[in-house]
């Protein structure tokens, strides 16, 4: 690998995804020399996951080549590779990828590395329920999703075809909405006709969430709305219900009077919490900040980390004004960022504290449904869905994957296709296979990378 | 499950490829009940795998769901499973699937299992090696291919770049040969510009055959028309070439002038060689029919078993006349078997031998080249090309996913873009994880149906 000149400023910029990208652009045309590294090849537009997970979308057009993406961009290169380390002092990132270790030094560091699921200390659960944070998780649950109904259909008793249509939703943010629709959906709408033993609109589809009502973030009006159309779509939602126990059978929860009760299903799915990727104890533990209860590094106003105002935490991983983990959050930020260290390259005045501009929040119910609210503004329906498809198209890269895209919407919300459901071996086995190979790799990392590797 | 009638006429088929559905397909209007047995859920337009490996098309183009292209056939359903055992004499077939065992009754039995990749013995190459027959297959390789050009932007030394940059298919037969293309465009072309220590289109790409011309089962004019494309191309064609060993880092091959050679490659492809499905010779062994030396069952010129006129065996498992493994055998013989078992339920006069109907091959080079020959009509070039994209999109079921294919083709013939680069944790454990799950699946059949597994 080419040394690159030492003359330019070098910016490193950890992590692909809305926060990394956009601070890798920001700095398209700074006399900076910019390296991202990121452990994927491509940049995930979380958004659109759950679509995957339901058939309408490959995973290919919610996640196109980061590489490829900043072509145009020469003063940009991108590194395949997993953070080791960060060194504060000397000034260098340790990563490894396709079983080579690197290290680069930098003048200025973004750490956008984002976040993943969190299963509140019961990690256990996640052989089981599946979360819905990158490609791997949408394309496995895609499997047991449709493997499901392949199972009701083979069932030879009615407790074995109930088991099986039983689906499981855990969390009703934004996400766990999108998901319980779309398999209500599935249910009603897509596979009717599909099977000769069993009727698949006589599926249960519950959705759970210890809150008192849907959407949290959401006014309590469009909690309402979403609330109903999920009922309407047949959706079992259980508020004020919180999961205690989870396994390859059921889950175990507490109901809003206190019972304990016991759910038989095969497919659950968890969209409940969120926790920061491992690299923000690492830096914290570097550089002496602090992490909030999810992790996250509590940064200065400028996204900067106290005392090393070089290195800056965006994004999910970034604890500041109580912001949430959404992807305008991390493109801003990201911006920020790449926007002082810009100023500072240039010798212009820097741009201070961030200010986060919420341009509204939007969830998808089902078909011709969705929420929205942009400050007092507030949209439900038909006209919320439309704007729903407008936005995140706009947020979409690439030219081709809006074009393929809005090609699988009309296929799947105006006809009743989905284009995506096959189902490899692969996805059937990931889960446990991604964590004995992460396991394995990470107890080969320990050992290789002893004396730098953070407590 | 609910049973069946026992009035009406029961017809089995397994395996849902070209053989399976079009048989099933054939018997739409017969005064039958047919049950489609598969292990997948989806049914695979092989032909175009290739292009899933080299990031053209998602795997849900060229995979739709069975139970979806059959939802407006009422006398047909599909059941998800993997076939255990035939029995010849009591007429049943024996499945598991999803954790279900499930035996059927046929009056009529169509086994259309198709053909897995071969190694010719040598079945460690596999880990090493993937084949081309499968989803699994394809985006395995799909993950290999690219992770494979983000090694050598990270390698530190020349010879670490080179074999990264080295690409070996072995098998120059239509497969091979579209490997080869496809990866000779994702050089030269497609990565141009992507990355900023390497220039992927100092890639080496192989393309091995022991034959002594690519494109054995084509006119020698085509052949060389073929060879000499691929050269320009930058494909190092190497006929009268055996390979020997594989692993992780290459081969060793003997050259034609009896040499033995190590070629060092970390992204080896095997398009070389075909076996029956083991079903071959469970049925074989049932019926005492003879198998050939891949495993293919030796049939009447009807397609049926000798001795057992209601047994049929069509497509890659059968072995008749010298029919070579091809979609059109495998359409036309699934259908011949479909309506001889309709001619005698209907008290017709049967339709007698199979006649296949040679309507010529096609195989694909590079964009807007390939060679087609129908008879003595011998096309190459542009105009071949056009004819393969005509043909197989007439092939491929589903009228969404020809429009979607055409739109990728589009994408990625006339723009230079590949919509579909996404590497998951799923592709690159994928071989190792798979071979785990089924040897312990396996184990596991031994133990619970000792009594009827064969031999």
């Amino acid at each position: 690998m080419s040394a690159q000149t030492t003359a330019r400023h070098r910016v490193v910029v950890i992590g692909s995804g809305f926060g990394g990208l956009f601070a890798v652009k920001k700095l398209a045309h700074e006399d900076v020399d910019v390296t991202l590294v990121s452990r994927t090849v491509h940049h995930l537009f979380q958004p659109l996951l759950y679509q995957v997970a339901t058939g309408i979308l490959s995973e290919g057009e919610i996640a196109p080549a980061t590489r490829e993406i900043l072509r145009g961009q020469p003063n940009a290169r991108v590194l395949l590779g997993d953070v080791l380390d960060v060194d504060v002092e000397a000034r260098t990132v340790t990563f490894a990828g396709e079983g080579t270790t690197t290290t680069l030094p930098y003048d200025s560091l973004v750490v956008a590395a984002g976040a993943g699921q969190s299963y509140f200390g019961n990690d256990h659960f996640a052989e089981f329920a599946p979360g819905m944070k990158t490609v791997d998780d949408a394309l496995e649950l895609r499997g047991r999703i449709f493997t499901a109904f392949e199972r009701a259909e083979l069932a030879s008793t009615p407790e074995e075809v109930a088991r099986a249509l039983t689906f499981v939703v855990v969390g009703a943010g934004p996400t766990g909405v999108e998901m319980a629709g779309q398999i209500a959906e599935l249910a009603n709408r897509t596979l009717r006709g599909e099977f000769r033993s069993i009727a698949p609109s006589t599926s249960r589809i519950l959705l759970l969430d210890a809150a008192d009502r849907v959407l949290p973030p959401f006014h309590p009006d469009l909690s309402r709305d979403t609330q109903d159309r999920l009922r309407q779509m047949g959706v079992d939602v259980r508020l004020k219900t919180r999961v205690t126990d989870l396994d390859g059978t059921g889950l175990t929860v507490v109901t809003p009077d206190g019972a304990t009760k016991r759910i038989e299903s095969e497919t659950i799915m968890w969209a409940a919490g969120v926790e920061a990727n491992p690299l923000g104890r690492l830096v914290a533990a570097r550089t002496g900040a602090e992490t909030d209860r999810a992790g996250r590094v509590v940064v200065a106003p400028d996204t900067s980390v106290p005392g090393f105002p070089e290195v800056f935490v965006v994004g999910d991983l970034m604890s500041l004004d109580k912001l949430p983990g959404v992807a305008q959050v991390a493109i801003q930020s990201g911006q920020h960022a790449a926007r002082t260290i810009a100023a500072r390259v240039a010798g212009r005045p820097v741009p201070g504290a961030f200010r986060y501009k919420d341009k509204g929040s939007m969830a998808t119910i089902s078909r011709f449904a969705a929420v929205a609210q942009v400050g007092r503004i507030r949209l439900t329906g038909f006209v919320a869905w439309a704007a729903w498809l407008f936005v995140h198209l706009l947020y979409l890269i690439g030219f081709k994957n809006r074009v393929t895209t809005l090609l699988h919407w009309a296929i799947s919300f105006v006809g009743r296709g989905r284009t995506q459901r096959a189902v490899t071996k692969q996805q059937i086995v990931a889960r446990t296979v991604i964590d004995r190979a992460e396991k394995s790799a990470g107890d080969q990392r320990e050992h290789d990378v002893s004396g730098t590797v953070r407590a």
